[in-house]
């Protein structure tokens, strides 16, 4: 039997994680718009056997151009240029069920999905924040809970509209002139508090069924939505305790939902910083912190906690009286995570600015490869994860190190495939999941 | 000094524009999701040095699966994995000002710009049918005029997001920690009847400034809005009258708007059915039109011309008391086109569909390559087109036999290029027209 695998996804953004990093000599301050950049970096990701690559995204333009790169090119469209400059990796785009329409949606992951041969994934996001509203007609932020009622019946309707078509629709009968069989295609005639689509996709069924569905959410509504839906889901943990509690507490509520809960990988975020020995590591971690400019951190951490522009006192510690969780309609759980991470470390706000520049409250580790590999083993081996997203602090040079040096480390170990191999070709196939049935068509078995 | 040049873009469409192409024996049925069958068309037509390809669109399933293959992929998305299988030629996507949100989708054609080094367009549409508005939460079709006052509003906003970014807003000052001059991004901040748009697009400006803007309305208000946004038009013509007439009509029309009659490109359909021999061109033709199956081709008519099914009479003529053009709610140019083909040529409804089987309107050409470059070189140099849309009938032949047998002919001819040369690298640029100015920044001649 083969040991139980790792599952590595790259979480790729522009010149790296690090909100300094594109002050590097070696960035490209135009990475963001370049193919070529993210061509390379899916490349590089793919020799380390990656399961998957991943884009972050939002409908809006974050923080201040005048601060870091601002402005991303839309996932999708880029992942399908990657999938003709690659072979094997999955291809995961952010897109919001706030601001998109479930149609168009559906479409454009079914056209990824069979652009790359069943290697699309759709990481799903009900977008926090009054920007993105306002760039879709609404004054304000929807409550959170709305946000994510919408994102349950979005989800209902795309799983209607991937399977709209049965996987043998098309019968291709040139000689009787008759394409496709209609009564294999099944119109949603969806009617419903946010949606109504009646009919069917205009994509037949794609190679993986429909795109993996991943999730970041780690509010109640967030969890209990990835409870339901998720195959995959990304999480910012900071301790291996809070990381094992989360984990038990998803796949509990997985098998709740009458799931397998092997059937949702659960994958924390890492930004490893290394270096040939410990100090080499702590110092390339010092560079990037010495090119943080202060008061960019202190106006994003104001915004992160709701807080008035001036409040933070760069060498003081957080307000004591900050507000509770459920005041916050934005991103509850990073706002959470933040806090606990301020009061249980001490820190003063410019400390936290420091800890937050790598990772943004994902868990950023400064060592060897060695090191790196020690600890991705512990978190995935004492039911803390199933893998980990990778967040190279800068980009392409920390992808590479990680693919260079702790890869071969997990690959000595058994923890991490060689090679790709020929039986398992989509995304899903890689994650460990079966293909979904359609739900039009009844299993052989109870016929 | 160098001749007009003739612009020519290449109508991509499955297995071919001919309703039955399909069931040609080298047809491949699964065609419409292939890549390797996209690549390899794009391919052909940059070898003939085209100006662009195109895909036509609309969000819902058109007709039954049973009659030819239904559905496609979403165009953005298909366009962008061709523009890195392909070098030089410009990729057209349809998308409907109806059923998208300015933001969403500026921001993928704005992607598509970036990804292919300025050679995005947008094919503009309002989408006519009950059937795509069913989609997206509509019990009926919008009104004709209603769906073009929304398209106008949505390219005023689309033109604001495109320019919300100056061309050198990014400055990349590492030194100094200086990413981005805020002071050059302008947020739209509109708020119109149909949409409010806030922020900026956190997309940079794209090679092209924007999309190169095509359109395809041939109603009253269709002209209007093309006489104001459209760069290149596409338009379904049966005589060369008719098409000197449009074309004349639609220049004057931009001028009259304050444009300049050049910057407005006209490009009518063509379905070119070649042969070696006239008679050879015309048993071409006929194979297509034996594969027709009646039956679908009439209900396909009586949808058109909004009649209930089982009105029309294979056998006989159009009906005489049909409804005039005003009454039309859904695509009212291509209705009366039909209608007037039929009455003009006496036709009887198997016939006509005959004719419309291989265009569904557009002119149908049968002839030897000598005489399809001699109708075109007639249609170019008498006022009644800039170019051509080339629709080939079977795909990938059709379009094969266009370029290794017209296309030298026209360049021999000095009418089209034989290469495409470095100095016009952007599709703005191949069709002549210069790159917009950014409407935040005045004109140098002018502070
Ligand atoms: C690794 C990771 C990536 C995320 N990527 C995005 C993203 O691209 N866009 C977005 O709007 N939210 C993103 N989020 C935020 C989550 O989707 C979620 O909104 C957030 O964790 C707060 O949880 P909640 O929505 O349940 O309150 C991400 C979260 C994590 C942990
Ligand atoms: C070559 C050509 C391609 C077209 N492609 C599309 C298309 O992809 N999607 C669509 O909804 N309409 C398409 N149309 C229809 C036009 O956009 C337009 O709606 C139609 O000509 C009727 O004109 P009107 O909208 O002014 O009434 C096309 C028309 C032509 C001539």
């Amino acid at each position: 039997m083969t040991r139980r695998q790792l599952h590595l996804n790259a979480f790729l953004m522009n010149t790296g994680h690090h909100e300094a990093s594109w002050r590097l000599p070696e960035s490209d301050p135009y990475a963001h718009v370049d193919l070529a950049h993210y061509v390379r970096l899916a490349r590089i990701a793919e020799r380390g056997t990656f399961d998957s690559l991943f884009l972050a995204d939002g409908p809006q333009l974050w923080s201040s151009a005048g601060q870091r790169p601002a402005g991303a090119l839309e996932p999708i469209t880029l992942l399908t240029a990657l999938a003709t400059a690659t072979e094997h990796i999955g291809l995961i785009a952010t897109a919001s069920t706030s601001y998109n329409s479930p149609y168009n949606l559906a479409r454009k992951f079914a056209t990824l999905d069979h652009l790359s041969a069943g290697r699309a994934g759709w990481n799903i996001v009900t977008t926090a924040g009054a920007e993105a509203a306002r760039n879709f007609g609404l004054d304000a932020e929807p409550a959170h809970a709305e946000r994510y009622a919408r994102a349950a019946e979005f989800l209902d309707v795309a799983l209607k509209l991937w399977d709209s078509w049965e996987d043998d629709a098309i019968v291709a009968d040139k000689a009787a002139g008759v394409w496709g069989d209609d009564a294999k295609i099944h119109p949603p005639r969806h009617r419903g508090r946010f949606f109504s689509v009646e009919g069917a996709l205009n994509v037949p069924r794609t190679p993986q069924g429909y795109p993996l569905l991943v999730q970041a959410g780690s509010s109640e509504d967030g969890k209990r939505f990835a409870a339901r839906y998720a195959e995959a889901v990304f999480t910012a943990q900071q301790t291996v305790e809070d990381a094992r509690a989360f984990y038990a507490d998803l796949k509990a509520r997985a098998v709740a939902a009458g799931r397998d809960a092997d059937h949702i990988k659960v994958l924390p975020g890492i930004v490893p910083v290394i270096g040939s020995t410990e100090a080499e590591a702590r110092a390339n971690e010092r560079v990037l912190e010495d090119h943080i400019v202060h008061a960019h951190g202190v106006d994003r951490l104001e915004r992160l906690l709701h807080l008035d522009p001036g409040t933070l006192d760069l060498d003081g510690p957080l307000p004591a009286d900050l507000p509770p969780e459920s005041a916050i309609e934005g991103a509850k759980s990073r706002y959470t995570l933040v806090v606990e991470l301020a009061r249980r470390e001490r820190l003063t706000v410019r400390q936290l600015i420091g800890r937050l520049g790598g990772g943004r409250g994902h868990l950023t580790f400064a060592g060897t490869p060695d090191q790196v590999a020690d600890t991705i083993g512990l978190w995935f081996e004492s039911g803390a994860a199933d893998g980990f997203n990778i967040m190279p602090a800068v980009l392409p040079s920390g992808l590479e190190t990680f693919v260079d040096h702790v890869v071969p480390i997990l690959r000595t170990r058994g923890l991490l495939r060689t090679e790709y191999g020929d039986h398992h070709r989509t995304l899903r196939e890689r994650y460990g999941l079966p293909r979904p049935a359609n739900q039009h068509v009844i299993a052989p078995a109870l016929v």
